[in-house]
């Protein structure tokens, strides 16, 4: 049984589109477990369709903060006061943990979207619900968290070690914080998706990225910083179009009114690749939407042997057809991936030395608010004019 | 018009299962085309088959000969009487063809499987049809050819200059010949998709083959050439699954009676993947079957950032279903490739080279038939007694 004793505030989900800001009590933290000082949070659509399901819940993973209180059997290093950014948790104890693949981590859903630590109790005074956990009292009050190990979305953060990444050495001040808010879960996402999935050659490769939200903006920002030359944004929005080209795209195609079969003409028709003995395509496709007609249309668009990510999906039971006589002469490959198969560790520093060199213009995708504005923070971002919403957390 | 002057005699197929053996004029080579006299000659189910589906036509497209006359501008290394394999053409000017991947040329299917050429004439005497064009002389007798470039079902080839693989440093006599002739199609696809497309760390991954024909084989006596320690032959005939057993498979399952969920379990059932930290599965599958379901196990049973090489496809139409947040979660990878995305005059040696090393038994695949018998070697192979039958020319 969990004493609940560290008053905070946490946004509390109760169904999809009800979230309610309350005040809650966060138990102590156990062996590996910290208490993080949120100072501020990124919103994903992870977040917004709450993926994995489970009602209520603390969500939010992707944060920055700093220690607060370190459970037992804490890494030394990790030390009270220092800054850290959030990401995901994982077990540390499978081949993919031990090999360098954390994101890909055999028990990866039950430390993610189904993680359920019972890490908060609504606080007296904020009424009960019949759906939340008894919390040893008689009383309903015990809400479900540890969202990718963190569940951020709280101004203190019960979080798993796994989760936590240090960056006492990369940041100069808290205003880098909340900048970095988002790095561990969106920005990782596409970025990594170059680095680590599509690997690309400057030298040979071309990339074009299908969807311009954070993910797929943070996929040109990396193609571009990986010194790729023709990198290709499509979405449907003249604005994201035109915000991919100041952060690195070439071309852009508006697929507002294109048939899968007119985008993959568009693609190919592109000035790259229209000579007769030349490149037929961009070698790689950063898909960032799931759908699967797209994921079709990439697969027809993508040049022998290329290589279609898919960093998404619209929900349990989709599924893309892929025509296995085209795949086969093609030599191409559609190959899944989350996190972009990053390990946080690694790809944080990676980012960070990118935005101190100018590379990965973060600021030009933020907008920050205060935490209680999270239900225009949502809007803005569902009406598209809002990429990355942070939100920022009192001191 | 061309003039027929040549005589030999050549398996003209008038539909699926109607192969005759005729007589025959060729014509002459012209630019970057060769006469190759036809020592011997593999038969693939791509011939069985006549993927293309041009009728009447030469097929073949496993061959090995020696050059008999060289047409206008070919390589001056290539010289009559010098011994060649046959692999398949490609246009030698596009992208792919001048990086290296000369199976993915941009007009492939002109070049293999279309291929098309007025190549044959019926001699006097062997009739006509209706379907035959007309040699000029108003009568009905020009048979199509140049499949994959060569059209080897012929005692006399006029080839592409680009399917000819020259062997004269690596063979010492024609008894090799007839060994090697099924190298440049059937043996080259199943071994280059682990060594082009896998590309696996001994020290790290494993190997499962669904599907035990000479591609299958291929690939399993590859995986054990490069040294891979764990090996899983799939198929539903105990004959080859022992066969695979004597060619380097570690562990062989019987799929005969098992629903795809079956395989998969029985696959990561096996004692390799049973630690409950450490491998769940292969971390590539060479899929020779090309059938839907299959595929979609062999997605199911890959290690997460595994990878599924689909080798063959059940014709045009034919697609598969890959599950998205599966595929997702996984990192998995589905390609496609052809060829094993062979360079043939880079692969041949590497084959020869294994096999003087005894890691390549070919002779535990082969049958050989004397050309006539083309029916009985046919029949043999579709029974699932022979792997790989060669047609042996007369001298």
């Amino acid at each position: 049984m969990y004493s609940y004793t560290i008053p905070t505030k946490a946004i509390v989900t109760y169904t999809e589109p009800d979230w309610r800001l309350q005040d809650v009590l966060v138990r102590e933290p156990e062996s590996h477990e910290l208490l993080i000082k949120i100072i501020a949070t990124g919103i994903c659509h992870t977040d917004i369709k709450n993926v994995g399901g489970i009602y209520p819940r603390v969500l939010g993973h992707e944060g920055s903060g700093r220690i607060l209180r370190r459970g037992l059997d804490v890494d030394p290093a990790l030390k009270e006061g220092d800054p850290v950014l959030l990401s995901f948790a994982y077990c540390r104890e499978c081949h993919m943990c031990n090999t360098g693949h954390p994101a890909m981590c055999r028990d990866q859903i039950p430390w993610t979207i189904r993680g359920q630590d019972p890490n908060f109790a609504l606080a007296e005074g904020e009424g009960e619900d019949e759906r939340l956990e008894d919390d040893g009292s008689g009383k309903k009050r015990v809400v479900k968290a540890s969202y990718f190990g963190h569940s951020s979305f709280s101004g203190i953060a019960l979080v798993k070690e796994s989760s936590v990444v240090p960056v006492k050495d990369l940041i100069q001040n808290d205003e880098e914080l909340k900048i970095f808010a988002p790095l561990g879960c969106g920005i990782q996402t596409g970025a990594c998706a170059v680095t680590n999935v599509l690997k690309p050659d400057p030298s040979y490769d071309s990339i074009a990225v299908f969807g311009l939200g954070g993910v797929g903006l943070s996929a040109v920002m990396a193609a571009k910083a990986v010194g790729i030359k023709i990198i290709i944004a499509v979405d449907i929005l003249p604005s994201r179009l035109s915000l991919a080209s100041e952060v690195g795209a070439t071309h852009t195609i508006n697929s507002k009114t294109l048939s899968p079969a007119d985008l993959t003409k568009a693609l190919r028709d592109l000035p790259p690749f229209s000579s007769p003995t030349g490149p037929e395509g961009p070698t790689g496709i950063v898909d960032t939407t799931g759908i699967p007609a797209l994921l079709q249309a990439a697969l027809a668009s993508v040049h022998r042997l290329g290589r279609v990510v898919q960093l998404a999906n619209q929900g349990p039971g989709s599924e893309v057809g892929v025509g296995l006589p085209e795949h086969m002469s093609n030599g191409t490959h559609l190959t899944g991936t989350i996190q972009g198969d990053a390990d946080p560790k690694k790809s944080v520093p990676m980012l960070i030395k990118w935005w101190r060199e100018g590379k990965l213009p973060l600021e030009k995708l933020e907008k920050r608010y205060p935490v209680e504005d999270f239900d225009r923070a949502r809007e803005e971002m569902h009406g598209g004019g809002v990429i990355k919403p942070v939100l920022i957390w009192p001191e």
